[in-house]
């Protein structure tokens, strides 16, 4: 399973429990899982318990450093601005991301955090990986909740 | 006590801590304080446990809510893109901060986060509040460190 799979995998599960259905994974140079996440904003009550910022957090615990130099994040939609500025704290070297969310992102669109001057750890981007695959997912959960 | 001297004191306790002293308040529609916190970077070896983040979570799970709708965030300093969208997603009422962070701030530098239409709440910000005290702060702990 590709880490985009698993991510995409973690967005069911979150699906399943009544949450936006996102999922996000860590992977280290070598391709190898640290750590993954879904969605927890409902469960805890918490707007911040994006999974990026989980799977992040997970990530820098198990490696017991603040910083994931060599790093993915894979997530299956475009980070909002507060998890992009959390890739670029943690360090990450690349966000990969499958579908693009023109109302809520915060790297190609918005406040585009990695795009200014000041941001001093911009990762490398890659959008649209599995794109139409994770977009179902939210247009189904988002169709069903109607 | 003002709840930005209680953000500064949050501040002060951080940097007894070797943490860059940063400390942020969260107070309800009539002024009573929910929840103080100081950055906790390095002690947690967490990245995204900046004073705000720390404060809006521990706010939120008092009052068992997921927004804060009616609440004001204090910091001592302006908030990074990650803290600023932080605040936008717990919908507090207010952002009121200290010192200016023309390198790292997100608010009124940078991804300016609240500045886009994609930004689906907005809270009022007041900055330069006790600008000075704060900014000296972290000047002091700065320079203590060269």
């Amino acid at each position: 399973m590709t880490p985009m799979e698993m991510a995409l995998e973690e967005a069911r599960a979150a699906a399943s429990r009544g949450e936006v259905p996102i999922g996000a994974v860590v992977t280290d140079a070598h391709g190898a899982v640290l750590s993954r996440a879904g969605n927890r904003v409902e469960e805890r009550r918490d707007p911040s318990a994006h999974a990026e910022m989980l799977a992040l957090r997970e990530a820098a615990v198990l490696r017991g450093a603040k910083h994931l130099t060599d790093a993915t994040l894979w997530v299956t939609l475009e980070p909002c601005a507060m998890c992009a500025q959390g890739a670029s704290l943690f360090r990450v070297a690349r966000v990969v991301f499958a579908a693009y969310d023109p109302k809520g992102g915060g790297v190609e669109h918005g406040a585009r955090v990695f795009a200014h001057s000041q941001c001093n750890h911009a990762p490398e981007v890659v959008g649209g990986v599995r794109e139409s695959e994770a977009a179902e997912l939210l247009r189904a959960f988002f169709a069903a909740r109607r």
